[in-house]
């Protein structure tokens, strides 16, 4: 099977109400009149990492990709669970993960570790309470909404290439947090840019139902201007992505970037240009 | 490094005042008016099972052995969090998950799938709720305590060897929710045997502190009484270990193995024998 297929098959399981049929990056717990918001990312050594990348930085970002799904919910990170294989520089990794651990107040919690496989993977799950309910999520988004992100595209691209400035934006991004705590109450639809802006505004007006999103080129912050259209295709940025009232009064600096439209099925226009899946609209299959 | 040197690094990270310093394979987090227990297990291929296991029973364990944590809290399951590498026979292991969900009553919450390893780990989070406040946990046991399992040593170990009546054990254990919830409110220390009594009897006495275990090998039900000494080693029973005041009317049927005693420093006993770790109490690395 593929991930989709997978994913598919998955909502043929019992599922719990919090799972929204499994169509967002985190489930919402409703528990002794707190929300949790859980999260859980894998990622693995060829795949989701060089081989030789330095374990410093693959704590960091396996931790931070999923503070990131918190953000985007609007939540205080609880603590993390951690499933580790163990095998690379693995103090190194500690490191790593007492690094992102301080930096966010994201206490361990517990987890499991594992050795003798070929290939290291790691997995995160992250515990979050909601800072605001309802908890935004990617179906939100209404006809007359103005679509926002809160910082440019395609930095991470340039730093998995090497270019020096923007190394730190693939290695150890970071969750916007404190951002996504701040807007929770404002918008209508929210969403961290983890897969491209592309691919990432299809998913938020087809979770949003009846609504395409239009984006102006000229409005987009791009990392590369000459490489506009791979800005906006690469992921790993970890900006929000959130539609809120044209007249809402945000309470953070943020980009207005388009317009959420009325629309049958789901749309995305790129000025006067469809795009559509088939077009590849970013890394939909990691 | 290896799992205890890895463990005693994690330690010195920050840490959730419900991650009971890992000492134990779940953390106990107070939300409102709520207690929740979360346990997080990863499998790998080539050490956690073989390559060509049934992907049914690879999802059935990897479910059951943290559902078994759970049930060492008297904790009833909230949900799980699944982390999945694509690649063997996925559509049998979405057939093993469905089964275990709904046989335990543990509905999806969400999770991660990923592709392109050599080597497939899964991974899940397991969350319950508890049933019983204080939770239990192997740190209580008390000098006068009776020591009880709730069942046979040693079947996971037949089953492992190709014995066709305890395939089973060993391929799809039974995680004891119904009774761990049931001995909860009379236990002074539980845990689950996932690797093996003798280990397990040694950490439960660490983990008390001031006590030892005294086990009679004529009282410890086995799977192969020609075999006694591997059936108190081999793990993967997921049978109930327990400490109880020798009075109390237990609500279930447990078997009486020992008795715990003041002892200055872990210790454990097999009738006249003394059993440490340097004699090989069980699976301690995998």
């Amino acid at each position: 099977m593929n991930e989709a297929d997978f994913i598919a098959a998955l909502r043929s399981l019992p599922l719990h109400p919090g799972a929204g049929y499994l169509r967002d990056d985190c489930a919402v717990l409703e528990i002794g009149n707190e929300t949790l918001v859980l999260t859980h990312d894998s990622m693995a050594a060829g795949t989701h990492f060089r081989n030789d990348a330095d374990p410093f930085d693959v704590a960091w970002k396996l931790v931070a990709t999923n503070l990131s799904d918190l953000a985007a919910k609007g939540a205080e990170p609880v603590g993390v669970l951690l499933g580790y294989t163990l095998g690379s520089d693995d103090a190194r990794f500690i490191e790593g993960l007492r690094a992102v651990l301080e930096e966010y107040d994201a206490p361990l919690l517990g987890g499991d570790t594992i050795s003798g496989t070929t290939a290291q993977t790691h997995g995160v799950t992250a515990i979050g309470r909601a800072t605001h309910v309802p908890v935004p999520d990617r179906g939100g988004a209404k006809a007359g909404d103005a679509v926002y992100v809160t910082g440019p595209l395609g930095c991470a691209m340039l730093g998995f290439e090497g270019d020096a400035p923007h190394l730190e934006a693939f290695n150890r991004p970071r969750p916007l947090l404190a951002e996504g705590q701040k807007l929770a109450p404002f918008v209508n639809a929210m969403m961290d840019i983890s897969d491209g802006l592309a691919l990432d505004c299809w998913r938020l007006s087809a979770a949003s139902r009846g609504v395409g999103i239009e984006l102006k080129s000229a409005l987009i912050p791009v990392a590369d201007q000459a490489r506009f259209d791979e800005c906006i295709r690469w992921g790993d940025d970890y900006q929000l992505l959130f539609t809120a009232h044209p007249a809402a009064k945000l309470p953070i600096p943020a980009i207005r970037i388009g317009a959420v439209t009325p629309a049958e099925d789901p749309a995305l226009w790129l000025d006067d240009d469809i795009l559509t899946p088939d077009h590849g609209l970013g890394f939909q299959h990691r």
